[in-house]
């Protein structure tokens, strides 16, 4: 194991911490807000603790896989750990177990929060609270690197930790290009739908605050109803940029250099589209025959409520903990499904969904037929057997986790819908769930045990299980 | 594909079918009871009927995997709507639909019930009820081919189609002689538990059809609180019939042939003691710990119920419902666990989830040392690649099919507990569940499409799922 290096890395993340706080002080400016000195004493000691870290580069600068994974889980958690002090000095937050709950929430995109009423926290603390949805939605490190040229050569490793997927498609020949083409498409992104929400009347605090966690799919929202008091064309706007959220970023990438025939044969952006638009169909025929509501504000919630939970923003425009049952449960299964692979959006992913089918058929075809040879292709390509067999121990890895967690949270003693549900939106990223974390309620409820283990689900979603799964693992930490 | 041997080996199942009605005859003859003249009646069209298609038998009595697999799921299909007939003929269970579910229910070891009052319905029916799941428990068609030298030595498609786990032990060169160790086995168990519940001060009648419902894991009572009312040392003894109803038949196999080291050295019965035991342990600590009950019946609820949940037969000595969450998901999990391979039990099995995290540890592993080659063992033995990429495929099967299943019974508008729980005892072959499908109630309130949804899941989970997806898959039924 490289120490040097992974010291070397962290103290870059806590300057990183650092100097974006410099970004909710600015706001506080705005609005005379005394929080704001909090952001900026904190910022400043961790730019100063981060670049004495870093004052030395390491000698080696090479490592191994392991050293990547054991990287990735450990400037999680130690940006989390940083990002949450401002919450917890400034009194806002006055646990910092609580504390730490909501960065770990911002920063893994979930939108799970652990505040009863988001409106009595301060602009630059809210504001904080988006921030840190949109750095995380593409991943930190990706940013670091690029900016920095880290680690000689040895960024993939890096970038398959952090990036969601089955496999990590390289947009450019070299990682540092692609990471700089993501962020390039990702800022567009959120430009555009900031613009398209001052237009459509929102005030700019909040456009810049809800562009941030719409984008990055993250969630938090800067009012209590989250974005239920909002206008019928903001919320079909952010409905709609929600389901952008939610697309393979190869799409925008093969628009960007004009390979437009290639953007629409990705097979995963069909599957996306087919499910959440099946799936919003369904829900608003259901909630219009049981009568909940009228045509368009049906559609509107459906829309509104697939994008949401579908790409894992989490955002709700209307309470639907009372929807019918097949409505709930259709959405109980899109925060397993999630959005695309190379999306901001957490889940299993629509490319994996779509090989455990393939895997399926094929295995139905080769009982039948026990000699044929049939070979499992996305987009037209082989998917190699190293492929298949990750993605099939990322939906045990799943399940295990899964269960684990809703055993280690019914500890607390609360209903199965609101454990089954809780371990779903943390380990989904995704926010709200059903029965007591239903989307007018919070979180603050659960014990500290139970945090901690959302929160250890909320990094092992957010980064794709194995490497916090290789970080608690005796193995990685065993002398060769 | 064959059809000639398909529909000579229905005709069998229907003659078997017949045949077997004579048991519930004999019983209502006991009790002078006239729903006995419908068993009578049935069975002897059934016979006819049965042997008219038998008559002839097929000239080419080969056949493929392909032929084998729709073999068995029509045969169970079959089975059970011929099984179903008396139910409804002699009115004790008025809907042809629901006579069918409780059939289905009780050949696939279910043990679910729509009938809400069981000491209402007659004797010879509630015996009808235990001694299909009997039948069930073992195999049908591994029924027959003890008997009858049935298809020209493809016996084997049709026993790996039956018989639940991963790989099918073959006990004996010849399958036929599997086959026949396996019963005898099967009945020996059967035969020592109805002994000692006479010991234990039992009536006879419910001796034998508490022992034919047991070693089964079926699950079908005679009484309304099922275990309930019996004494102490009665709800002992079946506890303890049902951890040994779970382990693998090989165990068994092994201890009869003198080989007491390879019997306890089998990975599968050490992790299935380990998770039994611990399960046990955790539920009754719990149980003592929240003031549910004292120290004795807090261990003998425990024990009975990871026997009756884990093991699949779902019997219940006292109401679960009402017991602590953390109790409750525990026993939500060991739903899906179920028994050991090679048991007359259902779920996914002890051994496919021990096989799921070797594979994630070798995957964390390999991660880490990406160069490194690790092969995956049980009982000392590789498993080859395709018993691993078909048990993972196992795992994605199982969870697309809850899933959907979940979604079309949601439709009813009953909670999430309520339809999780459902589809997980339906698929796992278990009975009770949670919420208003608890021990204390029935499924009669579910809608018809409802209840053909879970008669569906009860045969899938019965068969190990491959069976009919292969039955409903458009491709077999192409024309090559």
């Amino acid at each position: 194991m490289n120490y040097a290096m992974i010291f070397y890395l962290l103290g870059r993340v806590v300057q990183v911490v650092g100097a974006m706080m410099a970004a909710p002080f600015i706001v506080s400016l705005v609005y005379s807000e005394k929080a704001g000195w909090y952001y900026l004493f904190c910022g400043i000691a961790m730019f100063i603790v981060g670049t004495l870290l870093t004052i030395r580069k390491p000698k080696k600068t090479a490592f191994y896989a392991k050293d990547g994974f054991v990287m990735t889980s450990l400037s999680w958690i130690v940006l989390s750990a940083a990002g949450a002090l401002p919450f917890w000095l400034s009194g806002e937050i006055p646990s910092y177990v609580d504390a730490l709950f909501e960065c770990i929430s911002g920063f893994t995109t979930t939108g799970a929060s652990i505040v009863p009423a988001v409106e009595d926290l301060s602009r630059c603390t809210n504001f904080w609270r988006c921030f840190i949805q949109l750095i995380g939605g593409m991943g930190v490190l990706v940013f670091l690197l690029a900016l920095l040229p880290l680690t000689g050569g040895r960024d993939l490793y890096i970038m398959k930790a952090e990036s969601p997927g089955p496999s990590v498609g390289k947009l450019a020949p070299k990682v540092r290009q692609t990471a700089y083409y993501l962020y390039i498409i990702y800022f567009f992104l959120t430009a555009a739908l900031f613009v398209s929400l001052l237009i459509a009347g929102m005030p700019v605090y909040d456009a810049l605050c809800t562009a941030l966690a719409t984008t990055s799919t993250g969630g938090f929202g800067v009012k209590n109803d989250s974005l239920g008091g909002y206008s019928h064309t903001i919320q079909y706007i952010v409905a709609g940029f929600l389901f952008f959220a939610g697309l393979n970023y190869n799409f925008y990438f093969f628009l960007w250099t004009r390979r437009f025939k290639e953007a629409f044969s990705i097979e995963e952006i069909r599957a996306y589209a087919v499910a959440f638009w099946g799936a919003v169909a369904l829900i608003a025929v259901n909630l219009v025959s049981a009568g909940t509501y009228g045509a368009e504000p049906a559609f509107r919630h459906a829309f509104f409520q697939v994008g949401s939970i579908m790409t894992t923003a989490g955002f709700s425009s209307v309470d639907f903990e009372n929807w019918p049952a097949l409505s709930r449960e259709i959405m109980i299964c899109l925060m397993l499904v999630g959005g695309c692979a190379g999306s901001t959006s957490g889940g299993i992913k629509v490319s994996r969904i779509q090989i455990y089918v393939k895997m399926l058929a094929r295995e139905l075809s080769s009982l039948c037929h026990p000699k044929s040879v049939r070979v499992i292709c996305m987009d037209g390509k082989r998917v190699s057997s190293d492929v298949l067999r990750s993605t099939m121990v990322f939906l045990a890895a799943y399940v295990v986790i899964f269960a684990a967690s809703i055993l280690l949270v019914s500890l607390d003693g609360y209903d199965f819908t609101t454990d089954f549900t809780a371990v779903a939106s943390a380990l989904g990223n995704i926010g709200p769930g059903f029965s007591l974390v239903g989307p007018a309620r919070n979180f603050a409820f659960f014990s500290d045990f139970s945090k901690a283990v959302l929160m250890f689900d909320m990094l092992a979603g957010r980064l794709e299980l194995f490497p916090m799964l290789v970080l608690l693992s005796p193995a990685t930490w065993r002398k060769n």
